[in-house]
């Protein structure tokens, strides 16, 4: 099979980093044109990108020559054979890139957020909703683009969402989650050393309004032309700690009836997906029985990245309620990785 | 006024170390004796507590004669003239030691667990419950002790009910909240490096327990010779995280009725105490307006280390829900300054 | 005594931060403007300065209004009765800034890197070379200034250059030094948590030239209207270590003759200086007899950040040849406690 | 070909597990034995071994059963079909245990420090030394051993000694070395995180004594039977920083003559080895150009943690000396990978 060129907007940040890294060798990507800001362009990558990935770029990105985010979508030929946007821009400039890229006939794949809540733009994540693809000839129809966007949720959303889907069968009320999340999740100038060296930062800014909004998107059901939203309630709480990668987050789910420790370790243990593509993971969830797991620094690399790992899994105080740890790596699953399976999962559809 | 002369049992561990700093130079107390287990004794301080506070050891302290625990309370002349002792003793000997210095007639004010939710034993914060110090009568009428015990509550559940107790009057129905917790709460050696290092460690033995059932008794009434808890559930979730001193919380208070957040800020403003010690801070509670605090770095030393600060307050999506985030100085309020606030309060209640 | 009145030039950096805060209380000082780019002029600075140190900003200097350094040395009559203007500017503006402030009349007193190497501008270090006031008159008379400007050196060169001072009486002939330097000393967005969390940084701009050139003008000696540099060679490696505050250096220093380990700690431990100010400690250098000492979660805070603390002094397997470490706090002693402690100086020699 | 059998004395600690590890799909070795002390013997490895590594155990390695270091060697048929013992044992019983194994006729690859230095025991560092494996046959005979021992070099050393090879050709005259050592060499739970965190410890038991010693033997040359030590002195300081994996070295290197910065590149560059075996790296030593690196996060997993980085490279201040900064994976490189590599050149060479 020939390689479906893809371009990455944003390359030289911290998601866009991921983008480079996970794409190289990929079994059936390939990088075919790598964006950035104006003052970067015509320069190689390795001499635009401060590389902060161990060890070494891949060589073939290092050597290319990149573009003006200006120039994406803006009618220059040399892109034609582009078939995937993966969108890693500051949000401040995504809106219009992307509107653009999209316009001139790609496929963006985005993780940024300011489509994520649009009604008829899809908020994947495969395992759980890749009906809810179902909306992009929706959106085609109703937009008159000639490509379409497609989306990731949150870095934290995700985990919690996918640690909720099994969850779904015994009737969820209201969930509480309270994260402690990686700098990494804020770029690499995100976080100074100075203010969260031994020391926990109680605020992402709009981070609890996503987890709180995005979930019950997802979790959704397609009726007709339009997402219907799952009717529970989150509440969440939201810090930054000292770790590099992967988000751990502490989970309260009030169920409608009692649910044992039991069924839901079976939930957790039982849940798979027909998705099989380069990215899935085999166990998109894995269950730790360990009582000091999941953590961050040994788990979040699981499945090379793209599993969840849950664990502590205890009935609460509160009547129906049960607590748990689920932990994911925030710019793989998180970010870079998830945009990737869900381009993977628009190929092996045939939207691409 | 003549310095009551007080011992600490454990004196060369963490937090036997904090009461040996705190208690240098108190206007009311004066080190006596210092105790720690047998292979110590007849030794300097200064040669048996590897000293990992700031700067040095107070130089009093340095050149005392440790003694063995298995001395304290048991008959020696030399440690008459000792009114409280202060105990940070392993868990595994503190209720043999405590018993025996109790039953020699001191008043011990124990940081340690193994009494505090006894019936008959007052578990301290006395801006909360002071007047559970009635039960100290009735401890020693049932024992039979002459001497008496009196304790303060664990670290994360200090913090936690400090900031509860303003918010008793609107009714609190449930209280679900996460821990991020500083290393020094586990003892020097007790959180290995490589163990915590740019990761989260989601489980601390026995502290959910402890916080899901401490502060119902503290924030209890007296009814005669007994306590009855508050009504209210609490739901614990506690971590580990890179973080030297000081324990942030993630707060969910669900009310009988609906609060506002002004009304929660007006509660944490307003509270006072009437207690007038050396330890007691200005205020017991500082709320903080930014949008990012309290964080354990900037705010635990607030107070000299006894003030618990609070901040983020906001409402919840959950109905009558509102959540904040508390920080408090795990070995400081959270251990010895207790610990020596309660003994204070025992002066100048005229119980010493 | 009246207080003087200062000024501070770029008080909401990371050394203008440090600056404000020993100063407030100061006996002999007290504030009289902040200075700040034009950006953040006419507000108050507590609404400018995002502080970043333990608990909270100074009242007093909270609602003082922040001027614009473009206006400091301008002419505005408001600053007259400003004595002394301590300098915490970027090194892109210094310059510029400090020169108006000097033609104005003020002495500027600066911990910035523009002039240290002027040879009419003291690199003072007071216990080691006041007299290199000396070169004040050279200075207005050269210049036809009306103030005149006095700096201190880099962080790290002064910890190491109060470190040699007493071993100069047994001749050096070479040093080399290893530093491990704290993030404060980049400035509160100068290292992101990325780049340092669990890692060292084996870079850090211009500091090599630094330590390599200003201990010899520090250590030098006035000969007419200039100093002459010690003679020795100094040859270092500078690198950034996970650390908040105080940087640690390893210190080879090779002598002319045979020095033992016990001259070099008398040498220490006899160092005493006949500056008695509000800012010089009581031991400018301390000894530590300790295996493991100094550290710098342990040492930063000797002598109120004032102290630089030396130990592990052991003969090298180089022939003549002593290494040791040497601790010190590199805001503090190293930047704005070491400006203050300097115009302290200029106060009691009656040069303001 | 079938696969050698191998044991790991000294299993469930820290640099046990990263044998375990790095053997698990090894081509040539497989784990015939896991050894441990008495009382971990005849449990399974997984209930033994608190697994600090990422994500999960090797399957394989899980679920056999542990065996005590006192049969080791003691005749029990069992191990019959073992070839070779890696030893990471504690050192008190290093000593006894290998000597045991070695009498028994294993060959004994050891990453302890105990017989390092005798003059018989081969100290290898094969891209360097293969050629000291004569040392085998004279330690045979004049022990009268069945098996014999190989050792590898301390972690440090190994990562200075590597670098130092390459510029022997220039003539060395003096080295002296800074380290800031990650925090897993000294085991899992050597450093507890209130030692570390934020902080640096500059002392580490017995480590300079093996920097300053060990080099030279590695370096040194047969003559008959005994090696003859490189003749240049080293002189090295030791430092602990908060770093999980990799040990970083600033380096200074006195040559007999000037050598350019140019020659030293070069010198790295050019360094080849012609050992083919599967740990062997492709380059034993990686010149990087980059101003800030090598880094331990970025560069110590590189040749899956087998390659020393070096980087820096720069004229010092004294006469005829270049600085450099050398880096290395101190569990890897510096350990079982080192013992693991040395084991495969013995099968290279027909040594097993």
């Amino acid at each position: 099979m020939k390689k479906i060129k893809v371009g990455v907007l944003g390359a030289t940040g911290s998601v866009g980093q991921r983008f480079v890294q996970l794409l190289d060798g990929h079994p059936w990507f390939e990088l075919g044109a790598l964006f950035a800001s104006e003052r970067s362009a015509n320069n190689k990558y390795k001499d635009e990108a401060k590389w902060f990935l161990p060890y070494e770029m891949p060589e073939e990105a290092a050597e290319m020559v990149v573009k003006s985010v200006n120039d994406a979508g803006a009618g220059t030929t040399e892109n034609e054979d582009i078939a995937v946007m993966f969108s890693a821009l500051p949000g401040s400039i995504a809106s219009e890139v992307e509107k653009r890229c999209v316009q001139a006939g790609y496929c963006v794949a985005s993780n940024v957020s300011v489509y994520r809540m649009e009604p008829d733009v899809p908020l994947l994540i495969p395992e759980i909703n890749a009906d809810h693809l179902a909306l992009v000839d929706v959106q085609k129809e109703k937009r008159g683009w000639e490509g379409f966007i497609i989306t990731n949720p949150n870095c934290s959303a995700i985990v919690l969402t996918l640690s909720l889907k099994p969850l779904m069968e015994y009737g969820i009320k209201e969930v509480r989650v309270s994260t402690m999340q990686a700098v990494s999740g804020a770029g690499y100038a995100g976080v100074p050393s100075m203010a969260i060296m031994e020391n926990v930062i109680p605020f992402i800014g709009n981070e609890e309004d996503k987890m709180e909004s995005e979930p019950q998107k997802i979790l959704g059901t397609v009726e007709g032309s339009r997402i219907k939203n799952a009717a529970f309630t989150i509440c969440a709480s939201c810090h930054r700690v000292p770790v590099m990668d992967g988000h751990t987050e502490a989970v309260w789910v009030k169920f409608e009836e009692s649910v044992s420790e039991e069924e839901v370790k079976k939930a957790f243990k039982d849940f798979t997906t027909d998705i099989k593509t380069p990215f899935e993971p085999e166990k998109p969830i894995i269950l730790r029985e360990e009582r000091d797991r999941p953590q961050p620094k040994l788990d979040r690399d699981a499945g090379r990245g793209m599993s969840v790992s849950v664990g502590r899994i205890r009935r609460g105080r509160v009547e129906n309620e049960v607590k748990y740890i689920a932990e994911g790596h925030n710019t793989i699953r998180g970010a870079a990785g998830a945009s990737i399976l869900n381009a993977e999962v628009l190929v092996e559809r045939g939207y691409i």
